[in-house]
């Protein structure tokens, strides 16, 4: 029996749709009714996670909570979460219910390892993402070795993050501020870069960023799908 | 109180993924906060409409039931559907409920009616969708002239259709059936297109047709904004 799958979403939307999207283009499929069943909630109603992290803001998890349980009715059989600092309350969310979360976090490290073997990744995320340690403990789990951005690439960073893709700026508006944190991080040993904020993806396919990278959101959806009973198109 | 969507999708699901990114692309919003709360259940399962229609295929209704209860269950204040084809089981799935359905055949002709006052339609869409009079009704309903395709047009129509954009095609490999079909059309008195097959405005982009088009998804997309309370960009 093959299974479906529930989007906890709304983290940002767009980031919600990206994953849904690549849900269905990696999916191996002849027709429609070869692809998996995907319940989604897109609950633009969820508190900002970092504001709640880093500066006491309103508590999301009862948003939270509230999609998990209808995700729950629907029948999904597993729950993903298209937003990188989300996985903070993961455990807590876990707690709640019988239905398996996927992490992120995990697939990622668990793609870093297989595909960049011995390389040294760049965490390029949020502030709040690496203030609670998610992605160092999700990567040394699988042995992986990483850098994070230093404070002024931190400050760049969330200026393409905040004043560039979340504010609809345009691309070259942020393409400075993207390549110098590359390019530091470079020159301090990075390998490649782990694009850990799901608006990161979009501002590399913006920019045409020849590094290379690792993109959560697609190794996501391809855990998801291989979690199903599915196959990922091309393995 | 602004309302939630529910989309009864998976039909298909490329589609619904593409609905879903025009309604979050078309929302007026400054912040994840400003978007509408949107349910999808991307149901993989639903026998395909037009053989139901044309062949005596299997029923999709008590499939399409099943989705619809679980959008209701989870909230959903209207209920739209990403295929023109599927609207045939639009009455008997609106008695079903009282959460209103939103007519992406409707919106298609409303919109139509405003950005081409006067010109003839063409309408391209599948076998199933045009001998079911759905569109034609649709239009006449908002006095718009169209025209359908011939026997010979829509033979070249469907192999665009099934042949190219869902069977994965190049572009190239369609772009000859597709611009024979507008030309065609072109010459028969069509000033515009109306892409009434949820492939279509894929082949379309692909392909860079120049000719003038109007997108239902997008119409769709435009009208389940308003209906929520919220704001299209650029309105």
């Amino acid at each position: 029996m093959k299974k479906s799958i529930g989007i906890l979403g709304g983290m940002g939307p767009l980031a919600t749709a990206d994953l849904f999207r690549k849900i269905v283009t990696l999916t191996r499929a002849g027709c429609d009714g070869d692809h998996i069943r995907v319940y989604i909630d897109s609950n633009s109603s969820i508190p900002d996670r970092t504001a709640a992290i880093l500066n006491g803001g309103p508590d999301p998890l009862p948003a939270m909570r509230d999609s998990l349980r209808k995700l729950e009715r629907c029948g999904a059989d597993c729950i993903i979460m298209p937003c990188n600092t989300a996985h903070y309350f993961l455990p807590r969310l876990q707690a709640l219910t019988d239905v398996p979360f996927l992490s992120m976090l995990e697939a990622a490290a668990k793609a870093a390892r297989g595909r960049y073997p011995g390389g040294t990744a760049a965490v390029l995320a949020t502030r709040g993402t690496l203030s609670s340690g998610l992605y160092q403990r999700a990567l040394e789990a699988e042995e992986v070795p990483c850098l994070i951005p230093d404070a002024a690439e931190q400050d760049a960073l969330m200026r393409v993050i905040y004043d560039g893709v979340k504010a609809d700026a345009a691309p070259e508006a942020y393409r400075a501020d993207l390549e110098t944190v590359v390019d530091s991080l470079s020159r301090r040993g990075a390998d490649y870069f782990i694009l850990g904020c799901t608006e990161l993806p979009l501002a590399a396919a913006a920019l045409g960023l020849s590094v290379p990278t690792l993109d959560p959101t697609e190794e996501l959806a391809k855990a998801a799908i291989r979690w199903c009973g599915f196959q990922v198109k091309g393995e």
